[in-house]
């Protein structure tokens, strides 16, 4: 069977035609339901539509329209503490019987028996300690398999569901709605890159390729004759406040035109976005629901919103107001 | 207007059918036409065949088909020396006259005096000092602005042609005919990521976030009041070797199916993509056309393939040879 290139033309336009149908203006379905009315989801919808219309003053080619989002505080709940630290706790009692030296050394000694006080009391080395002994000296693989069955299994204390189960519902439209409209849709989280990555596209549909974040010095070697990736008990990259536009520029190698960030963690990845000459826009979700999630901003040790907050009004950046703005917060 | 579902149902079928029709498997259209038949071109049609049968045991969803490629000497000439090589001594002469200490000061005076001896005398120690200097200490912008002004108008010594009219049309096709087929196709070469990424859209077809290559810490900061990105004089990872692995796992995150190389810099690269457990293909583009572009091989101070020629038999690793496989080298 061949097929006539008039067909195949034919078919195209028609293609062409139901696309643009679909995306007209017209707004007949809400493709952001959860986001009740009010200026933070106008300013989502009319920014889409800008960037996308190719008889506009402001629209980009699809090949630009990169978007990027924080993860913790941002697409999923950051309280009490952030997720990845209870992969950390969690992880040092799986691994304690094969270090009996843990039972008697702190911090290891203070997570096995519950003391967090004692975890406390070792500060930022020990914070560091655990966190070396549980993301690096291993494989690769065997990294990805800890994080997997963990994910797989872990409930959240308050909510009792498991943690990709606390993923924002609004949020998961809007980057739906953003890849609907040709943009690509990145992570760009203080969290570790290969923490996120065995379950980002599952659950947020973004690929392992687009999921940038803090990393651990990885070497190769052969091991038996078979290739190994080692993760070292050594940071690499810290993708954080500073570290995210460097992140970036580095990963993704263009400047994005949309940038969602939770927390003065976020607040130069918003700044260099907004910073581009062509239209762009910064976002800041604040956490203002203590009811369906949680109440906090300019104070406490998780996702600080300060002076980003502050900032907002004058750079023109949108602050998304959690308990008016979402209808939903976590999917059904 | 509004579209009924079916008819957007109807236009959806009628997109597959066409897509399903131009993709059989009769190859009435040669994909390759500047590979010339043979065991090469073969091996390559027949790889995506497999991969791409849904039926077939060796089918591999689109998400994971994932290419490499490195860039000097596998999709484009890297001899008489590689084409960064070339940019670095013309830089050093564009910048020289902001440094007229340069005048009297190795590396920098030989490479402005064309002495080559006195530039070679200063060993590694003095092309670290000549690539720190014309790849730090400037803004993320003013490099993209050196290298995109360079490529534009800097001529190859033997052909006299501009450097990205020197890359492979054969290559060109394939890269092609992977992204037709569902694969997302990356450059992991040891150049310099930001060296390439300014043209490898245009030229390749490959966007800024699918290449990955070494690079120089670059730092953040706000200069009058203006975000800004820093490159500064320190190298921050060498995307070589044993770091190809580590680079693909830092930035795509999930294993190859197909790697591309030329030279030794690219086993460890190829060795990993062909460990993992599905269908993988392994290839290495053997320079022995001294006519048409270059012969070399085992010897030399750029693109030494050697231990990988004697591993590629027993691996099951394809070894392209371009005076055989190659009809045509270089784009029209």
């Amino acid at each position: 069977m061949t097929v006539r290139p008039q067909a195949r033309i034919a078919a195209a336009l028609v293609c062409l035609l139901v696309t643009d149908v679909s995306l007209a203006k017209g707004r007949q379905h809400d493709p952001l339901p959860s986001w009740n009315e009010g200026a933070a989801k106008e300013a989502l919808l009319t920014f889409v539509e800008a960037v996308t219309d190719e008889s506009g003053k402001d629209f980009v080619p699809a090949a630009e329209r990169i978007a990027v989002f924080d993860n913790d505080g941002t697409l999923w709940v950051e309280q009490p503490v952030y997720t990845q630290l209870t992969f950390v706790t969690d992880r040092v009692k799986e691994m304690a019987p094969e270090h009996p030296e843990w039972k008697t050394t702190q911090p290891f000694q203070g997570v096995i028996e519950g003391d967090m006080d004692a975890v406390t009391a070792t500060g930022e080395q020990g914070m560091m300690e655990l966190l070396m002994a549980t993301h690096g000296g291993m494989t690769a693989e065997a990294y990805e398999d800890a994080v997997e069955r963990w994910i797989a299994t872990a409930r959240h204390p308050r909510f009792d569901r498991r943690y990709t189960e606390l993923v924002y519902q609004p949020q998961l439209e809007l980057m739906d709605h953003l890849r609907a409209h040709g943009f690509k849709v990145f992570i760009v989280s203080g969290g570790g890159i290969q923490f996120m990555r065995p379950w980002a596209d599952e659950v947020y549909g973004v690929p392992p390729e687009q999921v940038v974040g803090s990393s651990f010095v990885t070497t190769f070697e052969l091991r038996d004759g078979e290739p190994t990736l080692v993760r070292q008990p050594q940071i690499r990259f810290i993708d954080d406040k500073e570290g995210k536009p460097v992140g970036i520029y580095e990963h993704i190698g263009r400047r994005p035109i949309l940038a969602f960030g939770n927390s003065d963690g976020d607040l130069q990845m918003v700044q260099y976005t907004t910073a581009g000459e062509g239209p762009s826009l910064g976002l800041f979700l604040h956490h203002t629901d203590a009811r369906r999630e949680y109440a906090y901003d300019r104070e406490g040790h998780v996702g600080v919103l300060d002076k980003s907050l502050d900032l907002a009004a004058e750079e023109g950046w949108v602050v998304v107001d959690m308990k008016k703005d979402w209808r939903v917060v976590f999917p059904k």
